[in-house]
């Protein structure tokens, strides 16, 4: 693969369940990327370095995936000029979900956090093909394949109900 | 001002007065964007054009901002393989803001919005500008000092907040 | 069947689970409906026809079902001036349905979703019959029935637990 | 005016500040209708006898609106054929809309309740004309010219913003 | 059984589940209870006759439980003079229990339910005997034992505790 | 004024704005009633005290309010077999009413407390004037007299609506 | 074991599910502690007793974990001043944990409780541990450690996740 | 004033409205503090360099105060074993403080932050000293006296009431 341009992190191993969407649906569109762990609360200091080199690593995008008090999608943010896109992970220890969401959308003024829907790593990934896609012709070339393969496959569903009947 | 990077668009004119933040933010930044009305509800047609226009007219990302059920960002993303950033307005119609962060940010599998808080316009301009930072050197020296500017202010205040005291 | 006064629609496949309620309920009352897919985010421009072709097809009430960030019903309410009932359905990447209420409830003034409980297409189907009842005499009666024969089950059920105790 | 085909009820006086929207609406939209109060916890009796009789009174679609834990819509509904259109109102007993809204929209299958949004009388208002326009052409076309119109004010306001500039 | 002193009324059968623990421990307690199935949206008469004869049929208190939006002990409270105790069951058809509790517990000004907690049956059985216990002496002792064995059983608990150690 | 048979208890002075609507009913009701403060987080002994001598003080029921963190209500019921009302305040320290709300209501089973709506202080005051009507034939017919009160005051707004109109 | 430090409080044997994870950790940092059961509700002079012996007892923290209506946290900390840690507990007769953690966290001004995650015990514990550590040379030294070791163990699972890849 | 034990920091200046009570509480105690503006998003390295240069500065506990996204208190927690206590700040940038208590409340297993109520500095204050007071006696000797100084102000309360009566 070449050099990653987009660098997907999560807290703990146990998120990768989760995150590994984002992974996939890069690789489909063909987008170079990396996957680690950093932990804002257990490894503050590799948070720092991750997010202060994103840049000189060649990295143009930030997914960081967490779940309840979810301080690393906004700890990166504050150390890196990139854009970062929040996954809130609705991990074992959150409250059916509210925290991670609320601790990685409610960013101050300044410093903003991409956030998407609570477990949703597949539409981070797409989202960092789409800001990949404003300055790689290929990607967004991708992008427009894989939307019209979405519409294709409701299209499927329509026919298939109107075949079936709607009591199947 | 230079073509278009990045569109704001909002569901209406009362949304100016939060929306107006991501265009101040902008215009600091050196991103050239333009600002327009398009409601989701009472001009779906225009929603549509818009949307699907946006590539050819040039723009980047798109911002869009709407209170309640608010549908503006993630039918526009239905439309568009562009980065669409959705900023939910706390509109005078809304459940105290739950309703316009809960209908952009739980987007399902495939269509993406990039989510800001609750009347974060201020963000979503600075989550623009870095997007096209990614290929523009220009917008990306202006974020750094930005960043830097931010920092310094905080510090302004260490600093008053020493030499007055806590008791003011 | 005669020609379908009702229009079932829901985003997604995985969605008939809970809309064919609303099915089975029209078919017990009598009122010809037809049931199909259309996603606002994954075939936006099937859905600009469906619901502006509805009247002229002779659909009279348009129930439309969906999870998450849910902008069917609104979408659809945007582009006729048909009665439209939405659904919210607490689907797989819901937090508590929660989403798909209020992105459902919470339209702006001017263009009304008539909403129901959450996964509630029974109670859907049988608000499209009542309104089909406010013209047509014969689903009127049935509607009477339906209501009877509810009241006569809970009457069943007093003297059941009259007769076995509330021990069982 | 004619025979009132819409019957506006409310819990109470002071919900008339709100309530007071839908009738305006139908006005406008040429439907006639009868507003009246109708408590349901302290003049029940009142409440069976409105409801009961609300068909041979030649009322099709009852718009009832309370606050706090509302259970006006959902009784008379259950008290009649006739679709009930209920308006969660945000009265100053109310903990932020929150039971308004959930004892109106959650009710049990089999006694659907059309629920529009908190303080939500305008689209309760367009929703009852939306019922009549089933069957009553007139009404049919002067919702039409209601959708129209709202475009266009739209639009207006398109054109005031780019002749203003969003700096006003 | 001596003649019912508390009335336990619920909107259906499935509530029977949770509301026998208002039958068991009116049991355990010394206080003669019935025990029937009235529901507010289905056999809406029903519920006002039992409501308005309960006085004359030596009910001193009514017990009345219900889901989703729970309007039964609610319009009981409206209906009779008696205190009302309002058990919010987690139904199937609830939004977490939340609609349950606000539908019973925020009622207006005039009209009060004592609200226990979710799925709070054996408590509103215990509240129901406190308040018999006002004018019956022996109840009153009943209860005081109740509370002497509540005690005890925690005691034992910390014995066993204290004899087999934390890790079990 | 008579023997009280009603306590009256608030966690602070500042919940007398809220609480002497329990007073106030219970004077017009003609109940008797002694009006305090006990702090359960400030005055813990008092409150033990207080509560484990309601009984032989002749008190029959007592209604005890309190904001945030709302332990006073439960507290006491734990230490008397008498039914205690508890009225969640919506103190300055409160998110909302929530806390209030929730930690009065959610008590474990063994311990009830009557809750009533958030503020809903003159509701505590009419059930334990409906409590005290158990064994108390006066306090009863006062009751009644209350109730009929209130539907003349719906039937004269309904009256005042008729010949003012809704447009006012 | 020496004479015990911390005190480790739960309101029912069922709340050991989750407490005996304080005791753990507490166990690893060396800090000695003890384990007994205290029901506010059930035992409440047993409650009070322990509160106010705990000084003279030689206990430095007291952790508290109660479920629901969660008092004995809060009415613990108004019967001492040591520092009270609270754990909110997700029993059985919890809405969904939010009733536990408001009910501990919103103590009024005067009356502090430490609050943790909910069910976070294992944060309880280590809270208490570096309140020792304050005046504990030999905890201090053991929290570095402690500390250093989950740095190791993310550092582990970075090279696993290399060395193996994401799609595992 | 002697070497502070406690660190009062907060998010941005605007804070001090609320965290000065934290500071106002110590001083009433006895305890030496120092109050400073750290913000984990707009200077990490400044919060880095505050939360691992606290030990060696003599720092026995750290209060840290933060608004929307609080990240300030659950970062210096992860850089430090000292005791952290988290104040969820109501900024104007926060849900209803919400987000503020979710963010610093559900902390990860490891990095425990003690949490006190929304805006309550004054009990974060409280704590400190009760920490203080673990190792310091004439620090505890001042918390015993606070705590009678606030029963004594109830019972002033309570006289004045019984003087002049709940009518006022």
């Amino acid at each position: 693969m070449s050099k990653a341009l987009v660098g997907i992190i999560m807290g703990s191993q146990s998120d990768l369940r989760v995150m590994s969407d984002a992974a996939s649906v890069l690789e489909e569109l063909g987008v170079p990327f990396e996957v680690t762990i950093v932990s804002a609360h257990r490894t503050p200091h590799r948070m720092v370095d991750y997010a202060e080199k994103a840049i000189e690593n060649g990295i143009k995008v930030i997914i960081a995936g967490a779940g309840g008090a979810a301080h690393l999608p906004g700890m990166v943010a504050s150390l890196t000029t990139l854009p970062v896109i929040g996954v809130p992970v609705k991990s074992s220890n959150s409250i059916d979900g509210w925290d991670s969401v609320l601790s990685i959308l409610q960013m101050p003024g300044g410093v903003p956090v991409a956030t998407v829907a609570l477990d949703g790593a597949k539409n981070a990934g797409i989202l960092a093909a789409q800001i990949v896609g404003t300055f790689n012709e290929k990607v967004a070339e991708n992008l427009k394949a894989y939307k019209t393969q979405m519409r294709k496959k409701v299209e499927d569903s329509v026919e298939e109900l109107a075949a079936k009947g709607w009591k199947k």
